[in-house]
């Protein structure tokens, strides 16, 4: 069940064939997240990639205050790691624990480059997962930069339609970095 | 010349044989700017990639109020575009000049599509530049949370020594959000 939401996933991009999908399992691993079980801890090095075949976790910094700071969600059918960590081999600045209990499927950075080297689909696959996420990227710092709360708020629900219900609003202020008042303001206005 | 800068920066993510150079090329096309020339306005879509092999050039929108707000420069050896206009062909929100007369190598969309599909190490190219990229982001968005303007200027420069001596100091500041007389004030402090 969990191998199969990652072929679909990768499938949408890159057809696959059965042949395909048995080389490709291998190099993931299963691992089970209970709820608020920590994945990875700012300091450490972030070995690997994982895709979140369901549930959901968070990724976040935490300030000189003690402030919780999200940077990323992550539920059925993303990636989560700490990217520049597991790029460069260098300890990471992020944490990621779980919101929900959580299936993931990792992949070491080792078998990361041996399945690109091998399997030249996959290549593509992450070269269309990566440009989509830096177009991802580029809208979050142009919305945080220029959207009133609203249109934040909105611009995420519109987006993440399928983790917004699934979120405590206090979570989702933080990633939009607003008050979680605000978010309840908000959530009442439309609600009318 | 032109050429040269390109297949030297792709050499150094993937080996290149002199067939593959002579594959990879007839995939662009040269341009010129003159220094203020435009390269794409804003509501346009984004149709081309650019390589730029000479010369500096810069990427901004322009708010309510009139005022310019950098997003990213490009000199040497980099790529520049309204990515998420490239990718999924809408207008786009940036407008992109020549801060030096600028030498670019262009590839269009359908032929980006056909490279990659054809010549599988441009895919891993691709990858690796679009990883960097995302890796980069991340810094730039997190040093713009938590640094001082100091740290902002400083990291600056220590990332990008060979542009920053090019920049008049109100370009820099606008990438960096910060007021020009900032920058002034810190480049007089390290100069002493």
């Amino acid at each position: 069940m969990t191998t199969n939401t990652l072929l679909t996933h990768i499938h949408q991009k890159v057809p696959l064939t059965e042949a395909d999908n048995s080389l490709i399992l291998p190099y993931f691993t299963p691992k089970l997240l209970r709820r608020r079980q920590y994945l990875l801890q700012e300091g450490a090095i972030c070995t690997h990639l994982s895709f979140v075949a369901k549930g959901l976790v968070k990724a976040f910094n935490i300030d000189e205050k003690g402030i919780e700071h999200i940077s990323l969600f992550g539920s059925e059918g993303w990636w989560i790691s700490d990217f520049g960590s597991f790029v460069n081999a260098v300890p990471g600045m992020l944490n990621i624990d779980a919101i929900e209990d959580t299936e993931l499927l990792m992949i070491s950075r080792e078998n990361y480059e041996e399945l690109l080297q091998k399997i030249p689909k996959m290549e593509r696959y992450f070269r269309i997962l990566y440009q989509n996420s830096l177009v991802t990227k580029d809208k979050r710092l142009i919305s945080s930069i220029t959207d009133s709360a609203e249109e934040k708020y909105l611009g995420f629900a519109n987006n993440f339609p399928q983790i917004v219900q699934r979120l405590p609003q206090n979570l989702i202020a933080s990633y939009l970095g607003l008050a979680p008042e605000t978010i309840s303001r908000i959530r009442k206005r439309q609600a009318k």
